[in-house]
């Protein structure tokens, strides 16, 4: 269930290593991707405190660009940078971290205020003593930028269209406009008495039901990120994430695009996917209408929400995000956004790594946290090892990676510290 | 917030440390206990596989004899044992455990089907190859017996009407019919403009809001049980758990008053807090009236779900538990539940350990996942050592334990396989 880019991932995976499945994807909508994949802000970082996040990365962009470089199938990734602009401060409490993330070869630059300076078209990154409205926003002067390399961006919708194209030619039939309603509970042996399974029955996860039918599998596999606890909860199954809503905002017009097209912080001669302080405000180039994507994860007043199609706050932009870009990037001053959308993260706020985990039939993805674009690949990987009940699965470029690592009670990954 | 048994012990430990505090204890019902510390079965145990559990349960029991023999304050701690019963099935898979814990210093008897026999009263522990109803229900001869010795039962009401007393005597006041309604939540400097907090300010907990008043506070401290998350999720704060429905239905009567008057397992001659394969329905005794009462934990098609006054089904019984309890023990056939109630387990599903966690002003303890009651004077030490920014508690008994341990990314667990 899902046709976002993890069950389009698990699915290509599924078929291209047993080619013999049979495999049904159903999906609500009427083409893939267009829940919260098709919302994401689809930056990739390699980026992570957890070695498993980064390894899930890791992997995926190498697969990414192995499709647009070997493949031909360009998916429009562009590592072009994550750019982390920082204060004296901030810089001082990252530190430990760029020794352990260099430790583990994850490639970064920094760059002093002098270079940004020169770099960066037009921006401010100063903030004078005596600007009272800065120092309400707790906003300090930006002395470094940490940039990580093998970073940048994608387009969700070609990749999407990679795993959709693929699968369909492998045999995969993809039932769009598909609503699945609930998970079949099945009792061995079944009464079909009422309020069954009973705590004495075992019971078996043996396909789904939609308004209009029932689809029975061995294996059911629910890849439905933010939609997931409405299947399990009503189970008693902990999905273990709590979902949130999220925001983007585009921005064009010649000041933003000379901006955009900042030179010097790589080969494209593009502003990186960067990150402002103090809250890790973004700001996402997009070359091909040299734009900017700009979004911020709240955090404190954020309530846990799920709205099946959320939709972005303008007032939300001016209030979190207006006073600080347009403070550090004058570019912003009176703009506009020309599109605005919103989706959802699917949090897990204990480890920040996803989960696969499952029983009796039932597999299930949760918990990317916001991240799930960048590490699709590899997850689709671990998710078709888990159907074949293979303890191990192999990640683009010959890796192994344990599939228990991934689950509850097995659980073995470290706490991420960069979930923005 | 909160006078459950948490809360109480929480404030308990605070006036004790730190005599000068000003402690205000709020409670939406009108006395103590009246949540799901009055719904408890009311068990304690020191049989858990994770050492903290392990440890916040002996010396909380240890804290509760010395209530009852030194301070001579009866809480009705009777150390009657748990008996889990075991098919040779189950017993093989709990072997290894076993060693665990008798290595670990937690005493344990095994009994022998024999001796099973002997002691309880008309007991039918053998399930004959034809009995085509027992099949059904996956029934299967009990074996052995696994005893945990430090174990037992306890009256919620004495022990939370021990901690009420004594913190109304330092100077505690409680404050009962006073539902929170929601945490208050100040940016710093408070602009006063909707839709505060912005991502940019910093936010202080600054006490609660009731019906009628509002109610400011240097510290909060959530002691809400399964009510967590209603304060929580609207301010986007995981709680980490998810609440579903416990029931508990009680007998009584001449046969019943045989079984629960079992002689042998202990020096009170009563039948053992004890748990029937496959699917730890357990039978509690109750000394004073002769009477059991009976529950089972239910995982799959029990839904997550919060209810103010959660009702208990005589369905559930007479599905879930009569055909099993029946069975192996026929005082129960025909028998009726003079009385019944349901409460709720917040369940922390990833480990089965308890949360205390906060931040800018705010405790929040969480996720006891059934064994509250028997944690409680543990947990209220360390809540204690978390409000006076200690690093760690001194329990009961005098074993340090390090605060950090229970928190969210500093947390240093061990996975409970014994939740029931």
């Amino acid at each position: 269930m899902g046709a976002g880019v993890i069950g389009l991932s698990s699915a290509y995976h599924i078929i291209s290593q047993e080619p013999s499945a049979k495999v049904l994807l159903l999906e609500k909508a009427l083409s893939p991707g267009q829940g919260d994949s098709g919302k994401s802000a689809a930056g990739v970082r390699t980026v992570f405190t957890s070695e498993v996040n980064r390894l899930l990365a890791e992997t995926s962009i190498d697969f990414y660009l192995h499709l647009q470089n070997d493949l031909k199938f360009p998916v429009n990734l562009e590592l072009i940078g994550y750019l982390w602009l920082m204060t004296a401060r901030v810089f001082e409490d990252f530190s430990p971290k760029i020794e352990t993330l260099r430790k583990n070869g994850v490639p970064l630059k920094i760059w002093e205020e002098k270079e940004l300076t020169q770099m960066i078209s037009e921006a401010r990154l100063e903030v004078k003593g005596d600007d009272e409205e800065a120092k309400l926003m707790h906003l300090e002067s930006i002395r470094k930028g940490v940039q990580g390399v093998k970073c940048g961006t994608i387009a969700p919708e070609r990749l999407v269209e990679f795993y959709a194209n693929e699968i369909k030619k492998m045999g995969v039939e993809i039932r769009y406009g598909e609503r699945v309603q609930s998970i079949i509970v099945e009792p061995t042996p079944k009464l079909s008495l009422p309020s069954e399974p009973f705590v004495w029955e075992r019971v078996n996860f043996s396909g789904v039901r939609t308004s209009n039918s029932e689809f029975r599998s061995d294996c059911t596999i629910l890849a439905l990120g933010a939609w997931t606890s409405s299947l399990l909860d009503p189970l008693g199954i902990d999905c273990h994430i709590r979902t949130k809503k999220r925001q983007v905002f585009t921005f064009r017009g010649p000041k933003i695009g000379s901006l955009v097209n900042s030179r010097g912080f790589n080969e494209q001669n593009v502003f990186p996917m960067s990150f402002l302080p103090p809250t890790n405000i973004y700001m996402r180039p997009n070359r091909p209408d040299s734009s900017f994507w700009v979004g911020v994860s709240d955090y404190v007043g954020r309530a846990f929400t799920f709205e099946e199609d959320p939709i972005a706050e303008d007032t939300f932009y001016e209030r979190n995000i207006y006073p600080v870009i347009s403070h550090y990037f004058p570019a912003f001053v009176d703009a506009r956004p020309f599109n605005k959308w919103a989706g959802h993260y699917d949090m897990n706020t204990i480890d920040g790594n996803p989960y696969i985990f499952g029983e009796s039939g039932l597999i299930a993805i949760a918990g990317c946290s916001g991240s799930g674009m960048q590490k699709a690949d590899a997850i689709g990987r671990i998710v078709a090892s888990a159907y074949s009940k293979k303890d191990s699965a192999t990640l683009y470029g010959g890796k192994n990676f344990k599939v228990s690592r991934l689950g509850v009670e097995t659980r073995d990954v470290q706490h991420e510290d960069l979930v923005i």
